[in-house]
């Protein structure tokens, strides 16, 4: 930090214990295990990959030990990213690391280090401790088990971009007959499936239900025949079954104008199960999370969960029927780009369900987050702006990413609130307090 | 103020008298009468309901002291936004309060102290004086009465919207009627009835003609035959006659492009009435301010004024055979989303008839307001720049914005001017006084 | 610059001998020969047109001192933009120019200076080194001579607009036989021209194919016996030819979907030469540079190269094939606005043959670039930054371009690396002097 007045609001912001509303933690793994598990975020294999990184290194054969090397001997390529700081502190919080920068040449005696330090007994809970988490958000398919873990510290949330997107394949209907007992077939029965899957979450402490939508998605209601005929379709085994009854038209209200479109089955049964989800939301009284603008598997050689980008037509325009219809339902939305960000802070200051959530995934840099925060500081209600989620998959990460959120918090807090007088010290760590974790508590309800 | 350099400049430029080149001013009640007129303001109410008001309190059932009441019990979910400040500050300039913070604790005393002070009969005038307005533009309607005020000092502009977007309304006819003594049944007359407004705003002193566009709004010719055929399709009352007339192919150039285009009678009189209005605007010599982007009742339980937003899609290119065919007239254009303001400054630094025009609703905050005028200030001529415009109701926010936009404007010329060495403080000086005053006076001849 | 460590920092990137990897720098001519060559670049026609100069002082009749006398006439109009700052920095550095601004009043002593100065025999060379630029990248038309000058200092580079956008012309089918000695009237002999003009290219030293794209372009592969019919009907030499193969369908596979196109030959002609140019940078090993968004002719009446503007709406979405098609050829992407650079940022994070590449046109001005920069720096890989160029016509350009960009540059480095303690200074020179020449030696293989 530059100065000491953001010095002491970074301090200040670090003592308030965490509630980490989104992430990819594995409850029953949730603490790393090996030097791999850090390096194998698919922040580091995409870059070394983009960098010049073969996929060699990266398949199942190659030891942890040998993976590591590669992925460290590529990091000199990119230590000028933020993702290179994560790991620095990492190495220096969680390793006992001292050194300026991390080469390949400290690669044994790191990964030696991890397998000392991360197999005592009680890592995971060293590391909740010195990251100072109360609680943290899973990310749960429809059939994980919820058992085994503590629900008040991993937090289930039912994901659903599977049910939403797959459901013309067999292995997810399978999987939901598996869970609920339900064969899918009509609207009827969708209803009753996925009925069940939000008792079973609600009844296990879920919080939210949350999912990933591309681009190009818009939400509208599907009536239920067009909804029978379209799963009709799709339950067809053979492709042929589904090409006869593609492409057929379905009346639609779109942004306040009926029309006619021509829709694939697959995608009148997205529309339609997207719908039915907002429907239990509102009925469970369960937040939903939005997650907007993610096209899958653009570059189509890329490593495993690097190969999904963005396009710059998204707007939320397209969820102006949905924002209409359920005014009981909260949605915590998340944008991809930082080009979003006006109209996230913008429907926010007008809709009432329509909350601020985070820093997602290309938008979650310094660069963009200052910007973002300070937009949305400045013009939407303190109350409606959850500040910040790891999105990690292991716990050690959440650490090293709510450090920068909370570094260009402080910043942001100094500059627009406490430097012009308008705040006091006191007052601007509450509103800190109020996005990092007031709000997560009420809007969830945890 | 941060620093001495800024704060020297931001007093000076405070001491530059004003013209404000738009807003939303009743010329016959100025000046607010009560809180409620304040509190009013949509802004508050937006966010109010945004964080959680009903409407209840928003029905006319209500009394002025009561709303008051409810807004400022919610104040504090929102006291972080720069609506709030702007409220502090009219509360500390224009009401006597000196606390730091406004609470619903204050809502009787502040109710009551502007029961006193907005009843003095000189109160108009101390506003004015206090704020060193020396004029300010109307936004009026084609059938206002522009007698029984000073209209050097409140400045008429003739406000298109309903011209072009409702003329299918009857209603309008007959106020166009009213006004005219023409009815709109052809190409023809409606020419004439154009040119009859325009002769009689042009009369009492108007300086703008006006109009704010939806995001997918282009403007194209419309030959007098498609337009005499769709005014026709209009005219019939029933909407049968609408719906049989409905949706045929008009041919149009778009972008240099001959194409066929299908549109409702509606859309094609919308285009037809723009391009006149902008051939009008060449025949009487007035700037035609294109304010592009808002999506109209976008949250349909919004408050009042409180349900517009946007999409992200719009762009200045939609404008290209406008701006091409009207050299001899003047567009100052106000952009709703900071991400067209890379836009509006390529456009502005191409076309000669194209001007920025201050800080548009959802980019009036400070961050928007800073990164827009800093790109126009290193790439747009200074002579083409119209730095701010309050679009206030009331006569007391155009201090408390018009302040916002000096604090952004001096730290801007201060970082990019004086502290480079490019300019002295004098000289930046006069730079602001040209964005804030010269080219008002220069552009709309005033 | 405001502080001691950014000074230090500039100084340093400045004694790092320049590549330039892009210009239109005529080898021939490289150097001004009298200030009408300086002024005449079109942001100073484009900038005095678009704040009030007529066509008529840059007509050829009008003489070179009376040119630069209007257009010094009209700079005090625009002497807060960037590239008034440029001018006057060339009048310092280049003209013994010592005031504080220039205005109409210096326009004889310095166009007197000019003459004088430019005009003695080593005046490119004294250019050269003092703006220590080492090599320079030109922009040659497919039949540009490359003979007469150095190619290690002036590198040539085949420019392919008119391949792609204009082979509907019979002159440039004529230039296309004059210089391969093909006449184009297949895809095979397109084949074969193509590669011809690869060969000798390669064999002067050209270091890179490059290209300027409309926001439209969406490049897919166009099977032979398309190409063939397409081009067929643009050989026929009549309108009405073009016309009756005009509007007929292709099958097309654009981001993994099949589908059937309705494309004019023209479009099918263009997307079949671009992709067969991306598949001769593979085959002769050169980095392919795409220049992506410019639409053409936008202001119809503006000053030569002063009437090309943009949309909003181009995504990167759009080269998602070409980018997955090609991994082993280099694309340096330059983005026409700020709005697309995190796009760019994303997809070269994760693309391997994706690199970032300079700050293009409407976004060469500072408030651009350091957001841009500052972007690229925190999350994309340091190997995979070209960091600037300057596209300058003239080289006395180079020098107050790249002392633009070294200034942000030197900002961004003491605000994201060192003052944080990320960097010594030493490194974060490292870093610069990766951006401003060792990824140019590297990617171009200089």
């Amino acid at each position: 930090m530059n100065d000491n007045l953001s010095r002491d609001l970074y301090t200040a912001l670090c003592a308030i214990p965490l509630i980490d509303p989104h992430s990819h933690i594995d409850p029953i793994a949730p603490a790393s295990r090996s030097l791999d598990d850090i390096l194998g975020y698919h922040y580091y294999t995409e870059l070394a990959h983009s960098a010049g990184m073969s996929h060699e290194p990266l398949r199942k054969e190659t030891s942890p030990r040998d993976r590591v090397k590669a992925i460290l001997g590529h990091m000199g390529r990119f230590d000028n990213t933020v993702q290179y700081a994560w790991f620095l502190e990492i190495a220096r919080e969680f390793l006992g690391f001292t050194g300026d920068k991390v080469t390949s040449a400290d690669a044994d005696a790191l990964f030696d280090s991890a397998q000392t330090i991360f197999s005592q007994p009680d890592w995971e809970k060293q590391v909740l401790k010195k990251s100072n988490i109360d609680a943290i958000f899973l990310t749960n398919e429809f059939d994980d088990s919820l058992d085994g873990f503590d629900t008040s510290v991993y937090v289930p949330c039912l994901r659903t971009d599977a049910l939403v997107f797959h459901l013309d394949k067999p292995k997810i209907r399978q999987r939901l007959i598996d869970t609920t007992g339900v064969d899918v077939g009509d609207a009827q029965s969708l209803r009753k499936a996925v009925w069940k899957l939000f008792a079973r979450f609600k009844a296990k402490g879920a919080k939210a239900c949350a999912i990933s939508l591309p681009p190009d998605f818009a939400p509208v209601k599907v009536p239920d025949a067009e909804l029978d005929r379209a799963l009709k379709a799709l339950s067809g085994d053979s492709p042929i079954a589904k090409a006869v009854f593609g492409g057929f038209q379905f009346a639609r209200t779109i942004a306040g104008k009926s029309t006619g479109v021509d829709e694939s089955p697959q995608a009148a049964v997205a529309r339609g199960v997207f719908w039915m989800l907002a429907e239990h939301c509102r009925e469970f009284e369960l937040p939903f999370d939005l997650m907007i603008g993610v096209n899958r598997t653009v570059y189509e050689a890329g490593v495993y969960q690097g190969q999904d980008l963005f396009d710059r037509q998204t707007s939320l325009i397209q969820y102006r029927d949905l924002f209409n219809a359920f005014p009981e339902v909260t949605f915590p939305i998340s944008v991809l780009t930082s080009g979003q960000n006006q109209e996230l802070v913008a429907y926010s200051w007008i809709f009432p369900n329509v909350v601020t959530n985070g820093h997602w995934w290309y938008s979650n840099i310094p660069a963009y987050i200052g910007r973002d925060l300070t937009e949305r500081l400045q013009a939407v209600p303190k109350t409606k702006q959850i500040g910040y989620y790891s999105d990690a998959y292991k716990l050690e990460f959440v650490l090293p990413k709510y450090n920068m959120y909370r570094r260009v918090l402080a910043e942001a807090l100094a500059d627009q609130f406490v430097r012009p007088g308008r705040m006091s010290e006191t007052e601007a760590v509450a509103l800190g307090k109020r996005l990092l974790r007031d709000n997560v508590r009420e809007i969830f309800d945890v």
